[in-house]
């Protein structure tokens, strides 16, 4: 063990820092994905991913009916699945419960579970209750996808088109305008609900998958590069050319953005809304040229072709028009933006 | 919404209560045993199931060792899938922990958790590490069966044996000994340490199973019933009546103890931690009786035919030697033994 850094707390370290040491406990072949993947049958691959929600720091009764956070967390764990290329199978639900909650808080929240679960006829399989001084949700879900057709952020090649399977920055305008609802003054009310919804049922993009796998051939010829924009389009581009060895362009007019930006924000505000807001939970997928336009024809609205894998490792943001110079994307730049 | 029972707070109705309510929410074919089940492809059944832990709630830095803490909960979550009957694939490991935890703890925590799982040949396969202001540890396992060969709490007929995989009482005796030394008096050191042992490193039987199909004909050519003793022999042998809708005698003198128990409690201690005290994860398993009698020579030490299966609904407790009354077992007797 490393004296020097087991004199640590996590806060010297950070959820990153601790992730990298405890991930020698893990076999590497089967994590550092949106979710782990391992074979159990011929044909038939396990996906399985988890996450864990604590109130006051995941969800809050002050911006969150519980029906949302139930919503929101099922969401990121379907979404997290689809980004793998995996259906799913169902989902265990852990509540840690202090004494005096409400029981009908926690059926309102399993409502909102549920809910988000029977669009994509998910069942809860299992969970544990226990009491817990502070509300906590864990929530593990599982799918299945055949071997050759998981999506892995490592598998971008130079040459690929980039694409979103929608818009990116609503999630982000939604939970800015519950906290501030003076900003929404120039929105009518038909966009700020929009926008609002967007963050509080935010949609897993599994139906994209029979889609692409329709695209493609099966079985798949090729890798499939991608990953899931939870943590934001500029995250998941970077993390996607990280685990690929590889850089991207990214052409700042085709970012895709909710109609209600052209005369709500400047550009530069809702491009660090699409980039670096996170929780939209589309799909960033990797594919060559002739597939990415066939995809984004069949998907329609939202769906765009925002970029280009490159050799090197740099990711760029450019400007067809040259209005802008070159900026290389970042991922602290993010943090920086929004100190979240 | 029931609003009679919506206005009341979670310690009016307890855990048991808010699962009886939130189980509507599930589907009931593949909940309500040791592990979720269900089928993912021909020949081949998933089991989950999954487990939350709070710091002074289930585990504490007084009376358990990072290390310790970290085995118990892998140790949980193998002997519930071993209850099933299932081969593990993998764990995830959700944490909540507080800014100020020392990092060495976390990383001692990995360690129990995977040396209990190398023994098994188990891999961590993902995880969540969140902020929060109590440790939390959320497990999820799962592994596969093959589907003539699940273990269920229902499958148990009049005329089966009960057999249990090893002693009983040990667990709680060592955590008795850990909270009061002073009563170890009587014990050797070697004992002391074994039954402390029971306590921080129980072994989830799943080397029971190639034994068990080995005895049985593939495929298993009846459903298999059983549980684990996670929660107390007593409470295994009332929850396989429940599911089963039979009763049972239990053979008092029968019970395996461990062996320093003879001289350092009463008759009706020993029976008092070996019936309600939990925590051994051993099996409970319900076969015919020539099944029965070659498992239980194969299992050697420890391993006894306990009693039998009744029709009716009682749980009896019996003495051959016709010394004690006959008892009439039920689940609250044990909360009221140890107050837990």
């Amino acid at each position: 063990m490393n004296n020097e850094l087991s004199s640590q707390q996590l806060k010297d370290i950070g959820e990153q820092g601790l992730l990298e040491i405890l991930q020698r406990f893990c076999p590497p072949e089967i994590i550092g994905d949106d979710a782990a993947v391992f074979q159990t049958a011929p044909g038939q691959s396990l996906v399985v991913t988890t996450d864990v929600l604590v109130d006051g720091v995941h969800f809050s009764n002050l911006t969150t009916s519980p029906e949302d956070a139930g919503w929101r967390s099922a969401a990121a764990n379907l979404s997290d699945l689809a980004a793998m290329g995996a259906s799913p199978l169902g989902i265990t639900v852990g509540l840690g419960l202090p004494g005096e909650i409400e029981v009908s808080w926690v059926e309102r929240l399993y409502q909102g579970i549920t809910e988000c679960l029977q669009k994509y006829n998910t069942p809860i399989v299992g969970g544990d209750i226990v009491r817990s001084p502070v509300t906590t949700l864990a929530i593990t879900a599982f799918g299945q996808v055949n071997p050759s057709q998981i999506i892995r952020r490592s598998a971008a090649v130079p040459g690929d088109a980039i694409i979103v399977t929608g818009v990116h920055g609503a999630s982000h305008a939604g939970l800015e305008l519950l906290l501030h609802p003076e900003l929404g003054q120039n929105l009518q009310e038909v966009e700020k609900m929009a926008l609002i919804r967007a963050h509080q049922h935010p949609q897993p993009r599994l139906d994209v998958l029979p889609i692409l796998w329709k695209i493609l051939a099966t079985p798949c010829p090729m890798p499939i590069a991608g990953m899931d924009s939870s943590d934001g389009l500029a995250d998941a581009i970077i993390q996607i050319c990280r685990a690929s060895s590889v850089g991207a362009v990214l052409q700042r007019r085709q970012i895709s953005l909710p109609a209600a930006f052209d005369h709500w924000l400047t550009q530069e505000q809702a491009l660090k809304y699409a980039l670096y807001g996170g929780e939209d939970f589309e799909l960033v997928l990797c594919l060559p040229q002739e597939s990415a336009s066939a995809l984004v024809q069949h998907l329609g609205q939202g769906a765009a072709i925002v970029g280009k894998i490159t050799a090197g490792s740099t990711v760029l943001l450019h400007d067809e028009q040259k209005k802008f110079p070159d900026q290389v994307l970042s991922l602290s730049q993010g943090f920086q933006h929004f100190d979240q």
